[in-house]
């Protein structure tokens, strides 16, 4: 059995936890906060800055000029083209480059930042796939869903979200990553499969907890 | 000044936060729910192997022999006497050394100790220290302030944690630590000197999440 | 005074011998054998492809946005474009693409890549450019020197490595990297300005390996 | 098959090559120039410490809890015993801590030991080993078979080289390497088997590279 159909069966309900957030759920029905996504849209502009770095260490890790130039080409269109989209989706809510720029990142962005990019850096290629998967994977997922709503994606602040991630060019770039993964996981040791499913279901434990935080626009706790 | 004298300034309202924390207060007063400090010592064991790994990074990256044996000697002390110390602490809360080897982490010490794993392998020696160092010097520091409460230091079940952390040995490796860090900072770069702070303030806030997270016996959330 | 002034003067005799080298003057003239140049090219195509993961590892290094960019950029025209533009060279010297795939590593080759490979990662960005700068300044700075002899940028088999490295856009890459450089090193403790010497001065040692590796085209040693 | 098995038969004239170098013969016969074993000790001094970070790595790469405690202890052992005892019979050739402290790298010493460092920190722990056990296993190899010559253990300079790496105690290492290495092997793909092979291969030839850059005394070569 293929790695993705495996763990899309046993990890259904937690893969299903984020379709069901309140942010994805009322971003579908046009509902949602719009300092809420204001908050999203930042974190997730410094989210995207390291998980570029997952596509350079993907250049790294590599072993065929194949996967190689295909990270690097992700690498350089995330770096030089998607940034700024996201900075003129961000500007529609009126948030400057500047703000991008001095933003902290949150501790739940930080958390799931530093736990791609150390599996990343200690593993070999599977391990950063395995971690680089559920995001794009779940956006699409989720953007799929999102866009058999009548009108979301022609809404007026989210749109521009579901359409993108709802988009052909987007799934075709997820499921690359879907099959890479698959040849990845191909004839491992039950052991490295285990861990390989460790890191997927943490990833995916992480986007729910992005979710979670945005919504909720969470910093650091304090007791004051 | 030396930056732990300036960071111990700056950043004092975050530092004594630790110290405020219901978790400690209570382990304090002896009054602190058994199943809290229970939880808390699961997930202390996982990430005092990560943590350990910082020591083994840090033979890595030292720049002198004398570092580098240092590093070999916690690093050793650690997996080969420590974790042995911890886990018949463990033992008097009924948590076996079967319960402690099957152990998930929390979102919370997945995210601490990732961190500080990127951050050491990714730079140079100096942000591995500034990550090391609040865990350790705050522990000394809560140590000897636990310490100063009539009675703490014998409590049956807390009290063996204040006279750890407390003690002259712990206190010796917390001021090795806060020295290295002194001098890996000396006549670094304005920009070096911030990332340097940035990291510290990052780790002083995850030993906050830590509390947190052992106090509220946090795992992954759900919206069921 | 600049990093790239101080080691230009410093270490001129080491600099100085990667243009004296017989493989060098050889090309200048149009003399070399060309069993020797085709060496090279098998061996820095295997170089190529190591060289760039270090841009891919600038990528994940770099501390601000513009230059996370620009090591993207290199990276994908690297994987994307230059590797293309070499295989084609080496086709005219009746190297195909299967030989390039195929071809083993010298061991000057790995000793020089792997030599970068770990000072990019583990120390910080300066540590990578120190590493990164001798092969691209040295190649301008050769390119240059020959461009001046009449007639040799028009030769049949070496003119095309005279014109590319003597071009204005590899002359605005290498100016690129010296500034970064210079950037990089400013301000840094004495004790680091004597480590980026080191790594490169054995980078610009390396560079002379790699030529005297290729004109005699030496795979392991053996005693038979 | 067990991995160390396949690659002794696969690669037995690489592995044999190194049992016939001239600096192995007349240290075994006892006529190696004491000069040429004095440059040895400097550099395998050198050596050492990159080596010792290998089992740093170890510690950072294991996946259980054994094999960590094993590479902590080692390292400790190695840089707080071993050293002092490379120091102490350095000392009987006149190489005083200063000259061993202040001694470059040769080119061959500084590939051989980045080559491992980026095996390691690139890759899984079974690059690590692969990367590791060459040096082990051979030194045991050679150790014992230096041994069985008459008198050659109790040559006044290189006896105690002989006793040391036939020993039992260093046996008792080696054996452990190698068996670390078939476990990890195990089950892996064909394409990650011959990755391990190609790791072992290519630090076995640095083996006898390092012999031949010792037995000529090799540091930069330059065209003066």
């Amino acid at each position: 059995m293929k790695f993705t159909d495996h763990v899309y069966e046993k990890y259904k309900t937690d893969w299903r936890q984020n379709h069901q957030h309140p942010f994805i759920i009322e971003m579908g029905q046009g509902t949602l906060g719009v300092e809420k996504f204001r908050f999203y849209m930042v974190q997730d502009y410094l989210y995207l800055i390291d998980y570029a770095k997952l596509f350079a260490l993907g250049a790294v890790k590599a072993q065929d000029l194949k996967t190689m130039g295909k990270f690097a080409a992700l690498l350089d269109a995330t770096m030089n083209e998607e940034m700024a989209l996201h900075r003129k989706y961000a500007e529609q809510f009126g948030i400057s480059e500047t703000e991008l720029e001095q933003a902290e990142p949150s501790p739940i962005t930080l958390a799931y930042t530093h736990y791609m990019l150390h599996a990343a850096q200690n593993g070999p290629l599977s391990h950063l796939v395995a971690a680089l998967l559920p995001c794009m994977w779940s956006y699409w997922d989720i953007g799929k869903e999102l866009n058999l709503i009548p009108g979301a994606a022609d809404h007026e602040l989210y749109g521009e979200w579901i359409r993108m991630y709802s988009s052909e060019e987007f799934g075709a770039l997820a499921r690359w990553c879907m099959e890479l993964m698959d040849e990845l996981a191909e004839g491992v040791s039950e052991q490295e499969w285990a861990r390989l499913e460790d890191i997927f279901l943490n990833t995916t434990r992480f986007e729910y907890m992005f979710w979670d935080m945005a919504y909720h626009q969470s910093m650091w706790p304090s007791n004051n």
